[in-house]
């Protein structure tokens, strides 16, 4: 059995990232492929719980370091109990959100020093990288406004400040231009027509390469 | 005004933690002390979400990395909200399990590399030390009974085997070893009067060199 692969969807608020990961899942189920659509935090029992710890708009007072320390300990259990068997299994996993979105958020957001937020992450990951980033690019004013049209209340994360958000942006791009084998920018402005159809093309790339 | 400071009591659980604690506050209060009392993980709201999620006996699949990042973040959060302003208000603070605990269960007790552990610790604590660790030497075979006399249902570190709170005794002694300035190992097997009277010893001769 050939080995599956994680495909990770990521960027601000409000990117359409949802969609996104529907379009994908719907395209690779078409061509026989076993999806698992995940998310983070989150994608396993703890890690739901996690989540509602470190997204829980009551919690202002919840402290950056331990932000990030919550998102390593959902990303560790999320990796060894879901992502790895379904990799094994050869599924293909497709996870909203997931290091990228800690690199851009507690690093770029928050200003925690890119060293320590590496070392976290790499002792939750233990060398583990997703074979494919797509960063939906999105201003984070247009993000925000189509939040706000959702009508649902706003989680912590998505209580940030304008400028917070815009570091946030900056980041994603900053980690695209990086690491370009592993990373795409999409830009999601665009008609939702256009952003699937570039998604799924650097999808059926990556699935082509992997055979 | 004088700063306060921290003690820590740790060891493995029926050691009998909490009865110290009540004579040390009890003995610091009629000196017209400030105590504050407080306990990891734990000790903020914050903490106490994450504590039901790490001591939870219905997560037996909680891997070791994710246990530790848990602990970490609770961690993280105790000291900036509640131990560091309390300790700047002249408080003395008294803590139920600290990073001993760390140390002696992840390391000694799960196998957890130690400079990963402790390099978690100091993310979380940047820099921060108790100034007095009081470990409350046990049996584990003792420990365990005196735990279960309680009626109470254990939680998920209590559920531990008993090689694994033999390897974790024996990480709270090294530690003791090998910090002999600010670690302090009182035999928990003696009477309690005989505890309380060494560890009231202990504690007065920190509060002395404090000023």
């Amino acid at each position: 059995m050939a080995k599956g692969c994680l495909i990770v969807c990521d960027g601000n608020n409000g990117a359409g990232k949802s969609s996104v990961i529907r379009t994908i899942t719907e395209h690779l189920e078409s061509q026989h492929h076993q999806v698992v659509v995940t998310r983070e935090p989150g994608g396993t029992r703890i890690g739901e719980k996690i989540r509602e710890v470190v997204l829980d708009p009551e919690t202002p007072e919840l402290c950056d370091t331990t932000e990030l320390l919550l998102f390593a300990a959902a990303r560790a259990q999320h990796l060894k109990e879901k992502i790895i068997p379904a990799i094994d299994a050869g599924k293909v996993v497709i996870c909203d959100r997931f290091t990228p979105a800690t690199i851009a958020f507690q690093h770029y957001g928050r200003g925690i020093a890119l060293d320590l937020v590496q070392s976290i992450n790499s002792f939750a990951l233990e060398g583990f990288v997703p074979d494919l980033n797509i960063i939906l690019d999105v201003d984070p004013e247009v993000g925000m406004r189509r939040v706000a049209s959702r009508g649902e209340g706003l989680d912590r994360m998505e209580m940030q400040k304008r400028e917070f958000l815009a570091r946030a942006r900056d980041g994603f791009l900053r980690q695209a231009e990086e690491s370009p084998d592993t990373f795409v920018v999409i830009d999601a402005s665009q008609s939702f027509e256009a952003v699937s159809s570039q998604v799924l093309s650097v999808v059926d790339a990556l699935l082509a390469k992997l055979g």
